[in-house]
């Protein structure tokens, strides 16, 4: 499960909830392209804004309706024993693989980071991939502390915040991180617009925002990938500039997703959990323009 | 409430949960030292680390031993539905106040912090105070946006970050805030090693931690500001300087201040929730040498 397109659902959340019919219907779509993997409840998923039991809830359906496909599922949370209840609840659920950001409220330093994952790779059944993103835990991952957690037993994939733009040293990187990694420690991509440089550098999968609705857009780039048409790879991300505008226009990539989501009919057009809002009605008509303009299915 | 020293207590949380015991010995050195207001579940508090059930017992616990001095609960969280049921936990539990830091998970821009604040006003019986912390929320406020969330009704403090090191500029900058804000809100200082400057600069109370382990320390420079002594509030806080040293060596106060009952006797040596780790016996002894040098009390 850790190689080609790991996708990434929103969690659609109304006024009422957890909107289960819309997140089935997001994972229909996802079935539906054959993707990799599923990845439950990441960032994109709202996994933030959840209680423990709405939490469970959408593993448990997650997996339901994944038809046979691994779905990882993300249990961070600021507290250690609050995720190891939320690991306990993902393997109950049926999860394949824990996806596990270390979410930081005090800035945490290396040794609680690695002691976090070493707590959780002690209780975990399933294999673990760390999750690194700055931009939301709030810690940066050395290649040492990498390191130092790649060895624990049961870790078996490392989500990085994506690769630098140059494409030489986007390859540099991706080489270092490999020398310092055993063998059985995949490297995912995230951050969309970083996909196509960084799995044109030898990344394995695409951990993927833009696969979790769109799945055979995001399927075509890892496919190009897996038959190293790295042209075709540059190309096929290139031309989705214009999302990843959208992105960064908007803080983020769940903003638009959310919108993204509603336009399609598949939730409401309000389907963030407060305090994030919703993009404006003039947003919402430009990202429905991107969806058509580029042809996102 | 929203003058002079609010003292913020840790709540020590040992291997077995949240140390009751501890932590009631904790309260009765503010309520023997007549401290103005309690500020609990704060950072230091470690309210970002506990559940739902364990901040009500806390809260509820805190007013119990307050001998009537009011206490503030932190109603802290990601999801602004959590926010909501910590609000409703903490008023059952007899709090006099709120303190509402913008937690964040995805990066909250202006209007959704505005709404959170919106929400929780209009839902809270108790006046809000405004926790500003980009440390640990990761949000930046602007004067604008204090000025939008001090126009709610109900918001009657903001707890402020500190302010700049230098004296003319910090009279300028607390100069700026009180031409900008109603005369209802309040200004705290917190960051203590800026307390000194803060209150000498015009602020109306010390929102501290130091203040909720060694009381009568603290009151001392609070007591001093409200006689309007501002040469021996520079004296009093800038003894303190190897206090504020050690903060900054340990990346931040808490863990200080849990070495620091350790040592008092009034909890465990390890009385942080994981995946904070408590300091090493070597650090211990620094902060023992520290508290014995400065007459910590």
């Amino acid at each position: 499960m850790f190689t080609g397109l790991s996708a990434f659902p929103l969690t659609p959340v109304t006024a009422s909830g957890v909107d289960e019919k819309g997140f089935t219907r997001i994972l229909a779509r996802l079935t539906a392209a054959n993707v990799d993997a599923i990845g439950a409840l990441g960032s994109t998923g709202s996994y933030a804004y959840l209680t423990r039991q709405q939490r469970a809830r959408v593993a448990a359906l997650a997996v339901e309706h994944a038809d046979n496909i691994p779905v990882m599922v993300c249990v961070g949370a600021v507290s250690t024993a609050e995720v190891l209840h939320l690991v306990d609840d993902a393997q109950r659920a049926g999860a394949s693989a824990l996806l596990l950001p270390p979410v930081s409220y005090q800035k945490l330093n290396d040794d609680e980071v690695f002691g976090l994952f070493e707590t959780v790779s002690q209780h975990a059944s399933v294999p673990v991939c760390v999750y690194d993103n700055p931009a939301t835990t709030h810690v940066e991952f050395s290649v040492e502390l990498y390191q130092r957690i790649a060895a624990l037993p049961g870790v078996r994939s490392i989500k990085i915040p994506g690769v630098p733009a140059d494409t030489d040293k986007a390859h540099a990187h991706i080489r270092q991180l490999r020398a310092a990694l055993p063998q059985r420690v995949s490297l995912g991509v995230s951050g969309d617009a970083f996909a196509g440089t960084g799995l044109n550098a030898g990344c394995d999968l695409w951990y993927s925002v833009c696969g979790g609705l769109f799945p055979h857009t995001a399927k075509a780039i890892t496919t190009a990938a897996a038959q190293g048409d790295g042209a075709r790879v540059t190309q096929l991300s290139s031309r989705l500039d214009p999302l990843w505008a959208l992105y960064r226009k908007h803080g983020g990539s769940i903003r638009v997703m959310a919108a993204a989501a509603g336009i399609l009919g598949l939730t409401d057009h309000d389907a963030l959990p407060r305090p994030l809002q919703p993009l404006s009605a003039a947003h919402r008509r430009e990202v429905a323009e991107i969806i058509e303009a580029l042809e996102l299915s």
